[in-house]
C-alpha cells in the first residue's frame, strides 16, 4: 500500500418508514429513493425499516447497475427491516438478532414481531478491511423518549423499553467488539432510537470506541443539532416530537479505525425535511450522507489511546449505570413473573371451582359461560409468566457480562493508578 | 516468546445430565464431579446440561481454589445449561443464542424453552489468545439420530429437528468464524447431538477448519469408535441407543490453530461408563479429557493450506447439501404456516357460527360448550402459524448466508482452476 494512501468512502443511511398498509406514499417514496441512490452513486447505502421484501427486490433490480451487491437481513416474523446496497463486492455477511425485543403482548408496538437485529457486512476496499454494521434498535414512542430525557429519574418507570434498549445496546456493542477484531475500519449506521446522551448510546460508544460523525465532522450541513426527525418533515406530527418541538437526533453514522489506520469524516449532510431534489421527503426520518476518509498512520487530532485513564473511568461510570438499570429491569421482570404465576394459580383454582359448579344444577350455565374466559386467563397469564421469566434470564445474562467487563476495567484502572 | 515455546492445555468436557427432578443421583454425581475436577486440575472444564443454577453455584464454591474463574451462560426460560470453570483468568465473555431451537408446542422435548446457545471465553495464556467455545446443539432422540443415519434419505422426514440442527451448526460456524479472527487457538467443546458424518457436523468442520481431537490424537484411550454414549453406562438404556447397540459419538473436542501457531492433541481420554475413580458414572454421557499442545510454527503434519482446492470442493459439496436441506425445511415451514392459517380462518368462521347458534334457543348449550375449545383452536393455530412463519424466515436467512458463502467458494474455485 502506498504511504500516501487514501480511501474515500461515501455512505448513505436512512430509516425508510416503509411499512405496508401504514406508511404514506410508500411506492412513490421507494421509487424516488432508488432514483436518488442511483444519481448519487454512494459506496454503501444502509437502510432500515424496509419491512416489505418486495420493495427490497424492487430496489435491488433498480440499483443493480450502480450497486451490484445487495443483502436483505431476514429475521423474526415480519423481518428486521434492514438491507444494504453496495457498489463493492460483499465478502462476508452475518447478523445478530437481539435477544430482548419488547413484549409480545404489546402487539400495537410490534417490536417483538419484527426481530430487531444488527447486520454485518465485511468489505475489502483497496486492501482495507471494512466491517459495516447496520441496525435498528427497539422503538420508543417519541413521547417516551422525551419523557425520559426531560424527567430522567422521575419518569424513567414510564419508559418500559429503556432496559431492553440498554440490553440491545450492550448486545450491539458486544457483537461489534467480538466480530471486528481484525477489521481496519468499523462503521455503524442506523436508527438507534436513542438520544446522543442516553445510557444505551453512551454504553455503545464508550465500550466500542466508536466516534459520532455529527460531533467529529469538519463540515456539517443539515438541521440544527443534527436532528434526524424534524418538524419541517410533513410526515412528522408535533405529537411525534412531543416536548422537543424542533426535532430529535436518533439516527447515527458512527465509525472508528483500528490497527494503524486513521479515519475522519470530511462532510456530513442531513436532509432537511424535503427530498434533496424536490419538495416531498423520502421518509419521516432524515437521511444521513457522510463522506469518510481513511488514511494510514496514527490519529492526527486525538493522540490519546482509545482506553486511557479518563476513558476507563468514563467507561466504568457508564457500565455501572447500565448495570443498575438492568438490576431494576430484572426486579421488574421478576415481579411480573411472580404476579402472572399467582394469577395462573388463582385461575386454575377458579377452573376447578367452575368444574364443581358445572356438575351441579344451580349455576351450570354460568359456570359453562365463565369456563372459556377462565381458560384464556390461565393460558394468557401462564404465557406472560414464561415470557418475563425469559426476560429476567436475558437481562441477568447481560448484567453478568457487564459485571465481568466492569471487573476488568477496574483492574485496568487500579493497575494504571499503581503505576502512576 | 521463546522459539521453543510450548503450551500444554488440559481440557475437560461433559454433558452433565443435571436435570432437576428428572436425572438420577443428581446431587451425588455433581458432588463427585466437583471432587474429580479438583483432583485432576484441568486448565478448563466445559460443562453442558447443568440445568440447575444452584448446582453451578455449588460447583463454583467447591472449585473456587483450583478454578478461580467460572461463568454460567444464562438464556431462554430454563437456561442454556452451559457453564465453564477455568484455572486461568477469563478475559472476555460472549454468547450467542441459536435462532431456531425446536418447536414451542413440543413441550416434552423442551428445546424451545432451554434457549440452546454457544458460549465464548477469551483467555490469554502465555501470550496465546485462546477462544474457547462451549455449546449444546438441539436434542434429537437417539432413535431419531439412528433412523437418520441408517436410512438417511428414506427416514429423513422423521427427523423433524434435522433442519434446525443444520441451521444451528451454521450459526455456530458463523459465530466461531466471525469472533475468532484474532485468536491464535480456537477450541470448541460440547454435545453437538450429531454423528461425525452428519450434515451439520460436516458443515461446521468444513467451514471453520476445526479438527476432531478423536481423529487427530496420537493417543486415544476410551470406548471403541470414541463413543460418548455407551451401553456400559448404567444410565443409558438400550432404547436410547436404538439400532446402535454399542454406542454413539455425539460429544466432541474440536480445535485449530491460526496465525503461526500449531496445535496437536497429545492424548484424548474418554470415560468408559464408569466414574474414573469408582464404579458409578458421572453422567449418561461420557466425559472427554484432552491434552493439547500449542507450539509456534507452521503445521508439521498437514502442510496444505486450510482451504486448498480439495478443501474448497469439499466445502462446496457440503454447503450445497445444507442449502438443499434448508430448502426442504423452508418448504415444510411454509406448508405448516399455510395449514395453520387455514385452520385459524376456519376456526374463526366456526366461532361466528357458534355466536349465531347461541342467540337462538335450539342449540344454545352446545354452542356455549363448543365456544371454549374453538377459541383455543383459533389461538393455538394462530400461534403455530406465526411460529412457522418465523421459522421460514430464519431458515431463509441461513439459506441466504449459505448461498453467499457458496458463491464466494465457487469464485475461489474458478480462480484456482483458471490459474492452474
Amino acid at each position: 500500500m502506498k504511504p500516501n494512501f487514501s480511501l474515500r468512502l461515501r455512505v448513505f443511511n436512512l430509516n425508510c418508514w416503509d411499512i405496508p398498509y401504514v406508511s404514506k406514499h410508500r411506492a412513490d417514496r421507494i421509487e424516488r429513493l432508488g432514483d436518488f441512490l442511483n444519481t448519487e452513486n454512494f459506496d454503501l447505502a444502509l437502510l432500515e425499516e424496509v419491512w416489505s421484501e418486495q420493495d427490497f427486490q424492487y430496489l435491488r433490480q433498480k440499483l443493480a447497475v450502480i450497486y451490484p451487491a445487495a443483502h436483505y437481513f431476514k429475521s423474526g416474523i415480519i423481518g428486521s427491516g434492514l438491507c444494504v446496497f453496495s457498489k463493492h463486492p460483499i465478502q462476508e455477511i452475518c447478523q445478530h438478532i437481539y435477544t430482548l425485543n419488547g413484549y409480545p403482548y404489546m402487539i400495537h408496538h410490534g417490536d417483538w414481531f419484527c426481530g430487531k437485529a444488527v447486520g454485518l457486512l465485511v468489505l475489502h476496499l483497496s486492501g482495507v478491511v471494512l466491517n459495516a454494521y447496520v441496525t435498528h434498535v427497539s422503538e420508543a414512542s417519541s413521547a417516551q423518549l422525551c419523557c425520559m430525557r426531560l424527567h430522567a429519574e422521575y419518569n424513567r418507570q414510564k419508559d418500559i423499553y429503556l432496559t431492553h434498549r440498554v440490553a440491545q445496546a450492550w448486545e450491539l456493542a458486544q457483537f461489534i467488539h467480538h466480530t471486528s477484531k481484525k477489521a481496519d475500519v468499523v462503521l455503524l449506521c442506523g436508527d438507534l432510537n436513542m438520544h446522543p446522551g442516553d445510557l444505551g448510546c453512551c454504553l455503545l460508544k464508550e465500550y466500542t470506541g466508536l466516534h459520532d460523525a455529527y460531533l467529529k465532522t469538519q463540515d456539517f450541513n443539515g438541521p440544527e443539532e443534527g436532528y434526524t426527525m424534524i418538524k419541517q418533515n410533513c410526515y412528522v406530527s408535533q405529537q411525534d416530537l412531543g416536548p422537543f418541538p424542533f426535532g430529535i437526533r436518533i439516527d447515527y453514522v458512527l465509525y472508528k479505525a483500528v490497527s494503524g489506520f486513521y479515519i475522519s469524516c470530511k462532510t456530513l449532510k442531513t436532509t432537511t425535511g424535503h427530498h434533496p431534489h424536490n419538495d416531498t421527503p423520502l421518509s419521516d426520518h432524515e437521511a444521513l450522507m457522510a463522506t469518510l476518509c481513511v488514511r494510514h498512520g496514527p490519529p492526527e487530532q486525538d493522540p490519546s489511546p482509545p482506553h486511557g485513564p479518563a476513558e476507563t473511568s468514563s467507561l466504568i461510570r457508564v457500565l455501572r449505570e447500565a448495570w443498575m438499570e438492568l438490576g431494576l429491569g430484572i426486579a421488574r421482570a421478576r415481579w411480573w413473573t411472580a404476579f402472572a404465576s399467582y394469577v395462573t394459580g388463582l385461575g386454575l383454582l377458579f377452573l376447578v371451582l367452575l368444574c364443581v359448579l358445572a356438575t351441579g344444577e344451580g349455576a351450570r350455565e354460568v359456570a359453562i359461560l365463565l369456563w372459556s374466559p377462565s381458560v384464556g386467563l390461565v393460558l394468557g397469564a401462564g404465557a406472560v409468566s414464561l415470557f418475563h421469566m425469559q426476560e429476567a434470564k436475558s437481562l441477568g445474562r447481560v448484567q453478568a457480562e457487564l459485571q465481568h467487563v466492569l471487573g476488568k476495567a477496574k483492574e485496568a484502572q487500579d493497575c494504571t493508578q499503581s503505576l502512576s
